[in-house]
């Protein structure tokens, strides 16, 4: 019995194995997660979903199932984690933990019939969940390290951040200045011109938007050029964080191939 | 008193301090002067402005009186710089300069009801003095090695500019050739198709004016295709640039860890 | 006659000759695929295509004895690969593998007149036949070289994969929920909000669809502005990874100038 | 009158002097060019120019004066050049050579009234002759720097360019198959698919064609997601051989401060 529990809490934490490897269990469980997701997208197409509502129901009844057995089987294999507390005092610290209690709204919300069509927005939940659920594996591993990276270069950030906003209001301004009359339901506004703004700056360029007078024109013209240069800087920064990041993941990962369970994580 | 005024001069001048920290009156001015713009942006939209009269009016008041407050106060005590000048003189040179100018504008500007439409011209000001306010902080020393990395690449830029220049007319002269007489309104000049050309260029790509004949399209195409290696040469230019000023502003601060109000700043 | 069959096998294998070079038929061959990949782009333009059945008739049939002749000339010089095996293993071999197959269907299907209007399916085909027959020659070893840094980097990009699923899939849903009701056409679903999501993310930025309530807005400018960075790491990456293999081609190259027919390749 | 022809030689061909620097009479030059290109520019704007006939009949005059007398001057000062030849052959060989004849035809056409419509024609012909006759300045060393760092990676750019070729070729086949028959305008053959398929893959986007279908659209995200990797390897490269180019030129340029007139171009 004892036995089953560790098995299983191995089992549940990905990457808690000896050898860090992923074993099937841990396979099996990601690749229902990710099945769930793609249910949750194409559920919310209409001209899919309509008239297929008795399979969606039967298939959410069935992930509902799936999350609720995962969720009792870490409820009560949570007590093989370290700790001097009692098994009680365990479990209930996971229940009102903020992971336990998306997991539980995530079974509650699958399993019941009548939330059937928010279940998106609950199911989207399952992403952020997945993600921490994989906070305890190699994966997470880099993305702490391209995360301290990127804390690393925060000033950089927040010089980037600066400038760019900077930028940005000058280029609505000067744009509600020359085409707010003109156009005023695009740029009758400081804000309704930072709509406009972004889009150009992040050269998305939609058009649903653009100046027609020949002032707004050349205004635009100059942001456009120095849209370049605005995502120039980003670039450099973020491309050296990330590589970065990487390299320091791949030589940590080389140190220790095999990962102890040496470090408990919470849920 | 001598010790207020001393207290005010450093307060009012970020990174004054000895250890170079955010005070807590730097933060709440850095934090009043950000609300004041987001209060001037929200302020030029008419489905929120409208029928808030009262409510805008009060706010301008407050900010009004604020901007005037730390105006009174940095004339106050702006004897405290460095200098042999008498008290007068320091104030006198301060007021006419532009900073000084600028600053009075915006109070005035700011309290007199009839400019409250107009307001958003003079806040927008506020911005460039708010960036020039820092210019005394450790987050101006990162923009000046910024200048001073791209200056230093200035004749790189000079070769991407004349590059760029003479891409985007060849690129105008080309549709203007093959599309004007198809599309006057868009194609008519070689102006007007500067215009579709930097909005290709730039990858920005709004899709108000594109080529509709056979020939505008191989045209458009080339300059698409050259698009790719026109944004990737400042791209590398202005991401070493950054990388490279933000590398010597680290470099320098980790030297001089407490800053002293050694070098004394107009304003 | 073993000589010509040497001498075929050797010009129909590109960069088989002793010295590495393009030999006067290998780049007659190459200049024949090319020019058939063009006739069957243009041949599928009606502007172009009606009024020239005729042509685009004998056309057809010249590339087809072309290829036929290619094809029949493979078979029979095949023999000279290496191997113990009889001949007419060795053909049999060539004839049912993948590369025989496309080689045969390419042929039936060009010269096959009833299949002609397909023919541009069939002769896109070529295009991967022209890339696989490139293959032994030295511009292949340049994209194994390039397959080689990609799969060094292989968890790196799924790093940057999981981080933009993560960030496409809250977009997509943000906007469902902003907008789904508003512009049920574009919005109405999280498959729907995906198209808008990809295309705003990769800064290509249709214009087709997009956001039109205020809170919609509001989530693509900070879609908009997240896009800069997800689109900055796989840059970083590839960039790297591409300089790599150019790096380390060039210098295999410079070791072995002239490489010897020691390998050899299926087909 | 031996002092002035060799002084006009030395002022007519920029960079010649001494001390590599650029003269009064260089800077008047290269001044009249860009205002003359600048005229020419506006000069095809209708909304600008009608009414204004006179005026640009002056002004092309004066144009056509100054570059008449430069064509003069050049033509008696080419005797300078380095060379045994006899003066009249020398002055014969100018005259004949491609930059003499784009020289005459800018001036012939400037001048000839009739021809104005099509001014902008031949004066963007001076664009190039401009770059030209920077051709021995310092500006032009940064030119051949950055063509040699190209060429260096030009095996690098022409794998660039199959892939490129490629992925643009499967993309218009594939959005040809999946659109071809419900929007025969914009997909209906694969010379009109790929220019959508141009456009979206150098991320311009304009949005003038885009997919309808669920089919399209999937495969136009596949495209969109590959564009991104598509683009990050010419940037790369580009960037690299940018900056290289530019070190090489300082470098350079730092070692032979003051530039001998050792070297002769033909012009």
């Amino acid at each position: 019995m004892r036995k089953l529990r560790r098995y299983l809490y191995l089992q549940l934490h990905i990457g808690h194995t000896p050898d860090g490897r992923l074993t099937r269990l841990n396979l099996a469980l990601i690749i229902i997660i990710l099945a769930a997701i793609v249910v949750a997208i194409i559920g919310t197409e209409p001209s899919i979903a309509s008239g297929r509502e008795g399979l969606t129901f039967w298939v959410e009844v069935f992930f509902g199932i799936v999350f609720g057995l995962e969720y009792c089987a870490r409820l009560w294999s949570v007590t093989e984690k370290r700790g001097k507390a009692p098994a009680w005092k365990k479990r209930l610290r996971f229940a009102l933990s903020p992971l336990g209690l998306i997991d539980l709204a995530v079974v509650l919300a699958t399993l019941s019939p009548t939330l059937v069509t928010n279940a998106a927005i609950f199911r989207s939940l399952r992403i952020f969940r997945m993600v921490v659920s994989i906070k305890e594996s190699r994966f997470s591993h880099a993305l702490k390290q391209l995360q301290r990276a990127m804390m690393e270069r925060g000033y950089d950030f927040l010089v980037i951040i600066a400038i760019a906003g900077t930028v940005l209001l000058i280029a609505a301004t000067a744009l509600f200045w020359a085409e707010g009359d003109v156009q005023p339901e695009a740029f009758g506004s400081v804000p309704r011109a930072l709509w406009w703004a972004i889009i150009t700056v992040t050269t998305i360029g939609y058009g649903d938007v653009t100046p027609i007078t020949p002032l707004g024109k050349i205004f635009a013209s100059l942001v456009a050029l120095s849209s370049v240069m605005l995502v120039a800087m980003p670039t450099g920064i973020v491309a050296a964080a990330f590589s970065d990041a990487m390299r320091r993941h791949r030589r940590t990962m080389a140190q220790k191939p095999k990962p102890q369970e040496s470090e408990d994580h919470d849920t």
